[in-house]
């Protein structure tokens, strides 16, 4: 790692890149960051397409000349050019890291998908100073529900399970946790009526403060002051 | 390997399934072939869910008793306990790999969800006797289509890039292929009009068969003949 600047490419309103923010500051490793404004469409402007990220998205990397996209190819890239990575994070036991795969995986159409298109909308459409339709709302809400229902029984196993894979903490815990974050943002509680989930959260929060906090720090400014964390209903 | 055995569960006309197989065979992988009728619903019982695959989808393994869903993260678990498997399918070269995992991630909201929603609504519809909205169809085939001329512009950089993650087929490609072949049944030939991704299609069958033409061989059965392989428009 040493002989090459890892720059980091995140804006920490976008949920991976908390993820991949409170891995790089809890291990430790060297990097430059270089913050990206969403909100200024800082990441669609030609130049970083051309220089940074050809889709135009955060999180990335520029390590060297090398440039890579996609917060779980990073973390993958990060686990074999950072030999002092803590284990923990990607175990190498061959089915502790399949369990981690399989979530990683499974989290893009499911978790991820559900919890980013009801923040998008609730949280983006007034702002626009467009009217939310109340039927779309709803359709989003239950659509996020089930899946978070789904998370908590299949993932948790209803709270026999401490952790996505098992008894430690992994990336995908912090993955899932930043993601279910976001739609506190736009005034829903994830943690309401589950509470092996709520006490996931809380774990997940605990196994990397003080950068998980530090992480959220500006998604809960936007979020109303009730369940903003570490209040858990 | 030897010791366990590996059970592949699958219908060759779901797109990773397809992806898998065309691995398992071609990399000559001991393994059993566990065909799944999806158009039965025979992964939706309780006997499956609880014995296969807890999410009730293909492809998935049960490996001794280790079960495994997520065709990516089997990839990535076949790589670790095979020593055997090519390594072009999954680069162990740094770079090369990174590349690979970037794709296989990418492609999950992309290639994926666009290939697969429109051939869901244009090939389902019908068959549940009920009318296609053209609206939709419209909207569906046009995301569609500016996705797959971003995967021709930017992974295949408009044919300067022979495959995915450079000069080598991998499983990337592969995957992609199986994905970009499933809109043909509903009609639509993700080639017309994109030259270098019909050259790319024709590579990665070339590279694979013949197990790319029995992976495909019922899903042809449904598609037009005018446009189903190796005919390119």
């Amino acid at each position: 790692m040493a002989s090459r600047a890892l720059k980091y490419y995140y804006d920490l309103l976008s949920q991976p890149s908390r993820a991949l923010y409170i891995l790089l500051e809890q291990s430790k490793i060297p990097y430059e960051k270089c913050p990206v404004a969403l909100r200024k469409l800082e990441n669609r402007t030609t130049e970083f397409k051309e220089t940074i990220n050809r889709f135009g998205k955060v999180p990335c990397i520029v390590h060297g000349d090398f440039k890579l996209a996609e917060n779980v190819a990073i973390l993958r890239y990060l686990s074999r050019e950072c030999p002092d990575l803590p284990d923990f994070w990607y175990p190498r036991e061959n089915l502790a890291r399949a369990r981690v795969d399989e979530y990683l995986e499974w989290q893009h159409t499911t978790i991820r998908a559900q919890c980013a298109q009801y923040f998008l909308y609730v949280w983006m459409t007034p702002l626009l100073g467009m009217e939310l339709d109340p039927a779309k709302v709803e359709r989003l809400r239950k659509n996020m529900a089930d899946g978070l229902d789904l998370f908590q029984r299949v993932w948790l196993e209803d709270g026999k399970k401490a952790f996505v894979a098992g008894e430690r903490l992994s990336y995908a815990d912090v993955l899932a946790a930043c993601e279910i974050e976001q739609p506190k943002c736009a005034g829903y509680d994830p943690r309401e009526g589950r509470p092996q989930l709520a006490a996931w959260m809380e774990r997940v929060r605990q196994g990397t403060n003080p950068y998980y906090d530090e992480a959220h720090k500006i998604l809960y400014k936007f979020t109303p002051k009730e369940i903003a964390t570490p209040t858990v209903k």
